[in-house]
């Protein structure tokens, strides 16, 4: 018992695919996800900042850097799921938490348990925090799902991945951080050309005007 | 320019291979290193403050999470170049710091560029957390170096990096999170069995007695 | 509504991997080892039937072929799980088959659901043909971990389940096909050399001779 | 000489790829795809037997698991030959068929000769489940073309062999089995979305009224 | 100190990606782009001799094997490097030539160090040889990029790595091979259908005219 | 009808994997295995030439690049074929053989088919050139073989190709190259450690003691 395991369970990251079945062109690890979630939430927090807002940062970085750690014990078998009603994902979400917690109890010394309780049982809550690493996990998806429609996946899943991330990230659109999304980056990232453009610009705008 | 370009590096990063051509069981990207590193700083601060010391974890996350977001210029070359003088490793050095440089005044919009500059610029310093900083990166190594020799991976540059990790870790032996990982973790992650054990054990124990 | 999307899932079979991250030198995805089972209890199957019994090859093949369907739901995540209780695995257990039920009243036209129902439920069970399914599964893993500790694959992991694979199949001795295979088929796959044979052999002594 | 011989070509199988540089979405193996096509045997064998049909189901399996096996000897290369006149495909099948003559000979166990030799020469012969086969192989081809179609793979080469499935299996229209697939399944495939479909349809419509 | 290092070299030629990330349908390595780049000169060269013109072949086929065997240095990092100055790419190219001239004075026995000194430094010059070198190499890079365009791969870089294949190319339209090249293959290799195919041959017919 | 044809199958060699199956650390493909060949020719060559044999080096370098060309057609699947005999290696190489002749027929222009029958049949002929271009292949094939002895793949296979391959190139000790490979450039290649490095050595010396 000690803080070995923990170390460990970072490689296993390495090896675990996020959605996996969904992306086509470039997959995607459970650790490389964490560390661009954390990184775009580092961008969202610095224009928190310079509007004003006070951002805790350790709450921030360490939100945004543990919020998939608890994956390495089922995957990220959540995401995929069809013919799941919301009652078997919770029941998947409990398997995932009492994990969690068993992991929690075997493997962490005593005086970290509760900073690691912590860290691995709450993430998106309604703090300022929260709502970044919220937005960031949900703007990473947008960028994933981006690639593959610029690559002309024509799955019409990564559209609606698509529309589903700017309806999320609109839903937060009182943060100063999330106008700044959409009015400097993202028409920046939307410059690319691609087959079906047109017809995709007109449904964002519409997303985006509802 | 804005700060689009800096997000899309991010999936650059999980392209780029560390130490290409290095490590044969598990490759790793530069991605999954940042993510991995900035944990494993995080751990070190936990215990740093058990122990009573103040932790600045803005800086330390900071650090850690951007400190090889450079490599997505030139890769990760340096690491194995072989036949080369510390003078060409400076060359090398020099490129990639013009090409962030250049980077930054091109993408990143002038409020954050000083932000950026620091957080590209600036790593492994002597303050609290650059020490960290550079502990984790070491640490990181130890255990990647490791997969490959529990794997029954013979060539022996695995082992002269387990053995280097080793030696720089202790040369920060003054940290009490350095005193911890040598004391309580080490251990553990020595436990497993492989093949010539015991003569990799008595180089370490040498390493460790020096 | 209709079949198509039965035959769908047999190419999603093909994208999962069983017990994922377990098998190093060969991956196996679960369409592959479904192959191999079906072949595995039909070479079972012969024997049985040289040794005067009767096979219903229509019940022995289709359980072979169905058994691991299922897991196109949530991939094989019952097999790695680590820190989970026998309640957690009941609770991933009917969150599988609770999907499978959903799937069945949602996808298969009603003149074939019972036949379906019968496929993707029942396996295993104690007449002769769910017994030849026990064995051949376990044969199968055998063959797979036997695999990777020719290839010096050092985990232990592998000698557990090569074990593990041989008290099951010993467990079914009163088969004739049981028999055959500790007598004909098992020394032969043990001819071949590797480290550590020596060591190995006597721990397979020993748990044949339990 | 024994069995073993034979399981260990059952992996074999799951390293060989069918049509070799063909497939680039998806790579199929000859093991996933003896496990599809037996299933979808399976499937068109349910409809039959729905029609009033009997259906020898142990034959039927037999053939479909057993189809491909003999691709370990020299790989699937009939498929993609080109610049090969219908003698040199004969050499080919002729090298094919001593090769399994051999390997009968030497690996497998005088008592089950007999059967080894049903089960690798018999296949797509004129009984009912060689008609089956000869239809499961076929959808099989028909919906692993489909996959590269949809996702906008361009080379002529996947029209060409979905074209030429529904000629074959069209050919096959006086089994029930062919009806059903043609009036409930195929329409289903065919529902999703993908580039040039208007025109894609046209040309099936008009193989279809042939 | 002897050859033995040079011949590992074309091993880890093997290993090193050409203009790594830029390839996504297939990815190359140098020792294959090597490869293929020596056969496309003996193909010019045998179009030259054709045309009366008298092929140094040894020089030719020297050249051209050896043209990129310093990248087993620092891989090839020049062709996608992005904010790179004319000084920052020339850093790069001293970095390599110091590499290289270190290599052959630690690894090449010293009556062969003028041969390889010739063999790894002199590439495309003016001579006859070095030409048909400079067009090999861009006729493989057309190729390459021909490949991506005409499995959809939409990302323009392809586009501008053809366009500038065939500049560059026209730029020694003076050589008998080269008129060849754009009379007899080239519009033999633009047969095959893709997407954009209307646009894109305006586009080349363009650039040829000019 | 033109030389499109004969580039695009450079392309193919680079997608055909050179004995399929056989290598597990690296694998290798067969336009590689070209570049490769022609690079250790280049080594030979060079040697011989030191020792005042007169070198044809455009006749070398063209058997060496084009000698495994052919495998385009059906691949390579001489080498690993079991439970073939005399005869059917044979027939396999007829069917190539007239493949090949088919190839040139229908894709090289009439001026060019003479040169191309010279490099696509005759390769390891008694010329001085011919021997250069045998050794040079098993030399290769002495590197492959070796690379997995060294990372412990235990499978007999690789030390039986090594052996052979020795003995090959001792049956040419004729030739001051393979002299000089056998005294300066084999000793270096063994320096390396690996496990079972002593018995390996013993059956070295006893293979040259011959």
């Amino acid at each position: 018992m000690g803080l070995n395991e923990f170390i460990l369970g970072l490689t296993n990251l390495e090896k675990i695919n996020r959605a996996p079945g969904f992306f086509k062109f470039t997959e995607h690890t459970v650790a490389a996800h964490s560390y661009r979630v954390a990184s775009i939430a580092q961008v969202l927090g610095d224009i928190e900042e310079v509007n004003g807002i006070d951002v805790d940062w350790k709450m921030l970085y360490e939100k945004a850097l543990n919020h998939d750690y608890t994956e390495r014990f089922i995957g990220d078998i959540k995401t995929p799921v069809k013919y799941a009603s919301r009652e078997l994902r919770g029941m998947l979400q409990t398997v995932e938490e009492k994990m969690t917690d068993e992991f929690i109890n075997q493997e962490i010394p005593r005086e970290f348990q509760e900073i690691y309780r912590r860290r691995l049982f709450e993430g998106k809550d309604d703090s300022l925090e929260g709502e970044i690493l919220a937005v960031a996990d949900k703007v990473d998806l947008l960028y994933e799902s981006f690639e593959e429609i610029v690559k002309n996946n024509p799955e019409p899943v990564y559209k609606e991945m698509f529309v589903e991330s700017v309806q999320t990230i609109k839903a937060y659109s009182h943060r100063p951080s999330v106008s700044y999304f959409f009015k400097e980056i993202f028409p920046e990232l939307l410059k690319v050309d691609f087959y079906g453009k047109a017809d995709f610009l007109e449904v964002i705008d519409q997303v985006l005007a509802e």
